[in-house]
């Protein structure tokens, strides 16, 4: 029997997590919600999607579109058996406050919500044991998501002492035309270090520094990282290990992948909505200096915590190991299969 | 028996004509060259495309990259009914005189050559019947293009006195890292007109004025339009007028169309590359002060060719009439099924 | 007797203004307001103006910072015969009924209010007759300057029949940290006409159609004309008209002015904070098609309106003629001397 | 007597380097060389510099554009006793082999040109002494006098054991409309480390690694430093330190300096061309983690080797102490004399 996973909030993450889960044979998907009765409501009713409203107060604001809705987040968690909460920033904990608790229902929530929302935060590869059976679930952000698995490898294989990382985010989403910068570097947080730092460590137990800074682009996030590791190893021996994660693409400048533009040129052609769901790193990046791992990999901040959300559903209800549930959730998303 | 097809240039234009071609019952891709042994060539290879060097000094770079090739441009031909030439601007006329004349194979040209490279400059809409068994027909530029389409059905429609056209050009394409703006706004060409009119009377005899600008976006070039009319019209006669043709798609900023950003993230969704093969239009743009129509299009750069390059094939053969080659282009393209 | 000027919002406009108001010899800064005591707080005591809190409840805020104010803006008016509101959009209507009607004194409002918070909107070239001895007046915004100048100059040589115009619009100023476009065109209205063509009407009478885009840049307006013209005109004639108006700066392609990161690039040479008072023109733009005379103009947001609000003040006390008070503002801001 | 002066190539540097000159007592400009005769060519007449062509077939085009030249670089350097080389990446180390050798005169190269172009790379700060009396310097580039400037200061009183930076570079100058990134992030070099660390190297013996990107703005580099300590410190330990300097400027995120679009605001209003010559260092990002000193620091590219080209001039002359000089030179440009 599928489990019965309602998507609050069929917004960037939500809208992917809808199609991921609908690419699954052990659930599916019983309802989004939208609050606005835009193209992307069209969209979700297209794919096949059952609308609700994501507040009472909306369903009118549907009627009035044209769009008939099912009814409101309340019924939609009644028929469901866990809901990822999609909501924006700080919406998820009210949501849990408002409509989880009550209802007595499993939920996910996304890394824009702080630690305490949820018994565990994840990653799938660095702690999924630790979300079995677990009615709160907290996916990590984007920029974590990529800082631990990456960090996770090169400490299963190598040993980590210390880890610093330069962030440097794009400003806002491709969708956005509300918010942004134009010619211009903030550094964002001023204060060092920033919180991407501490929130790795609410997953993996790792010495890390971080500085972030947001920059006029949309595509990708970058980071630049250095990692003092405890064992010896060669470019080679990294690569070696990276090229062993399917949620890790390792991709060569030789190729023409020259800059993030490149690379996102190269997801147009291969993913719907040219989705990536693996942390990029470029190979020639890849260098030891006195025993410090340098490299540079680029975050895909829409899809890269997909695969998480997916991920972090088995382990709730306890339906697959850690390595079945990856295994699944990579075939059925296409990841792994891709340019090495 | 299919139309054997030689793309030559597998790069933002080639590597959609070819894809397109793949999606016809009557005609078929037999190669693609590439210059760079780079992602895209690899592309090419694993989506069936038999690879060959664009010219003969470039097989060693191939093998060298450990990437085999059939052979050069030059064999290609050999096996080919008509060559799609998406060479950089220029290539293609040098192309012309030191390929396909000697061959006396069949080209297609895009909108970069200069309009003598062929008998005819192209828009199905517009002109289909001046292709029929000609040997040289160029597809006019993305602009052109977009201009045409518009203009034919409003001059079909309420007829055209005289057009004032302001282009505000994306300055790269997405994949682009080498040129570029940064905040900035250049007038390109700084004299007036444009050569943008001249070349929408090469395929369409309209009275029409232009001025070009570039603005630092990679994603649509918007068209700001003026256009006196010959006939009374109301802004729901125009909308009946272009809601008829596929080719033209027409948004609502009540659905959430705000920007380009809007519509390029609903391209994301619904196409492979987020290709949009049509003229995007606003309804609420459409207005009619003193008998002249005011209207924005945004025109999507690299795709919106692409049915054009196809049905200029059928004609070029003579296997379709205007009227049925648009249709089974549109249907397998999935143009016309979209958002209205 | 000096006029004393308040300078109510000492941001980007308020901060031209009070320079601008130093360097005349018929009034002078009696002080400035801010609401933050940022750098430009600091700047604002280093070059002697008299600091005030923009609210009360701003004392305070300023006291902690360690910079003391005089007063609050209601002690400021007190001393003042005129204020010029440089606060945010509708916050000078506002302002208008809470201090200057309660304290009788003039007012000076920026285009961001609506024409009714004044008796008259105002350009110097256009109507400075008509704010003679009024109270409170309205000087149009940047755009709508740009436009009065130009098409007031072109009218009364060649008389104008119509305007149509396309506003390629800078989407925040060049300090703006919070708000953008990233990778973007919006159409901003997406409704035809956009607001700017019945601003320019407030001064002008001409018939007016404008369209209005936002991309991502900071440095400057782009607009591109189409007038149709009373009496018949060449390109040197338009050439010959513009140059008389030391308020338009003509510019040439041919003298590496290629665009306007080349005018603004040229603007910080010459000026202080590279401020341009003048509308730009290419001369290379400059052409006459059918009797229809089309040019491209860069409008500097930011220093545009400056000696408008000074020739507002001499008009509003009646001490200057039109031709009197344009050349002094002229020589006193250096306008005229630059580049043609 | 005044040191006689050549400024070979007015553009970005030159043109910033000659009114450096200008300002001094102890030197004078004799004439600056254009390669086109454009706006700035027009300038650098206006503000009394003699202009030469760059190259000697280049007379005509100046003649043509209707702007007497005094002769070209040859005829120049026969009159001057140094010259400043501010030509285009390698163009500086033909212009040694072809003029200055020949002609056997003294001569500064910038940091585009290889170390060996010269006997000495030079920062005032760090070596002045090595380029006394030398007959060819190097003033290292922006991004390396930024981070020698920095290191040294921190050497000299805390020691320094290791250096980890990362460099967000703007992607052109304000100035440029020919190249650019729209919409992205490009590591530059690809592969770590970059040249940077090696080119402090030739100024400073220090142990350091860099990694570098370029992002979509003009306007400043971006450094995020990470330093290893030999002593114990606390973050106001640093700031005393670096408060010391004139040529480091502190600001603070509470004063409203949240991102570079600010610091170049401040940077207008106080400055001829918006130019600082400082590095620019937030107070709030300093922070010592671990006996780490971690920081961020903003480098304006266009500006920050004036002063270390004046420096240059004087140490090759021995006519000035390093104290001596870098006191006059501050003095003359104004620095030192601004926020902190």
């Amino acid at each position: 029997m599928r489990i019965k996973v309602a998507v609050h909030g069929y917004g960037t993450i939500g809208k992917r997590v809808a199609d991921a889960v609908k690419h699954q044979e052990d659930m599916k998907v019983i309802g989004v919600t939208k609050t606005k009765p835009d193209y992307e409501a069209r969209l979700a009713i297209e794919r096949g999607y059952e609308l609700y409203a994501a507040t009472p107060e909306k369903i009118e604001v549907f009627k009035n579109a044209g769009i008939s809705v099912k009814g409101t987040i309340e019924d939609l968690i009644q028929e469901a058996d866990i809901v990822v909460d999609c909501s924006p920033k700080k919406v998820g904990a009210e949501n849990k406050a408002k409509y989880y608790e009550k209802a007595g229902i499993k939920a996910i929530f996304q890394g824009g919500e702080k630690k305490d929302v949820a018994e565990v935060s994840f990653n799938a590869l660095a702690n999924y044991e630790q979300a079995i059976e677990r009615d709160y679930v907290r996916v990590v952000s984007c920029n974590t998501t990529g800082l631990v698995r990456l960090l996770y490898i090169i400490n299963q294989n190598f040993g980590v002492n210390k880890v610093r990382a330069t962030l440097i985010r794009r400003v806002v989403d491709p969708k956005d035309d509300k918010k942004g910068l134009v010619n211009n570097i903030m550094p964002d947080p001023i204060t060092i270090p920033s919180h991407h730092g501490p929130d790795v460590q609410t997953v993996l137990d790792v010495d890390i520094t971080t500085v972030a800074f947001k920059v006029p682009t949309t595509r990708m996030h970058v980071h630049s990282l250095n990692i003092e590791l405890k064992q010896q190893a060669k470019p080679e021996d990294i690569i070696e290990a990276l090229r062993e994660e399917p949620r890790i693409m390792l991709v060569s400048y030789e190729d023409g992948f020259t800059s993030i533009a490149k690379i996102m040129e190269y997801a147009r052609e291969i993913r719907t909505r040219s989705d990536l769901f693996e942390n990029v790193i470029w190979k020639e990046s890849i260098a030891i200096i006195d025993n410090e791992l340098y490299l540079t990999q680029a975050i895909p901040q829409e899809a890269i915590v997909i695969p998480e959300n997916i991920d972090a559903i088995r382990a709730m209800f306890n339906i697959a190991s850690k390595e079945e549930s990856m295994r699944l959730t990579n075939e059925t998303l296409g990841i792994g299969k891709l340019y090495s």
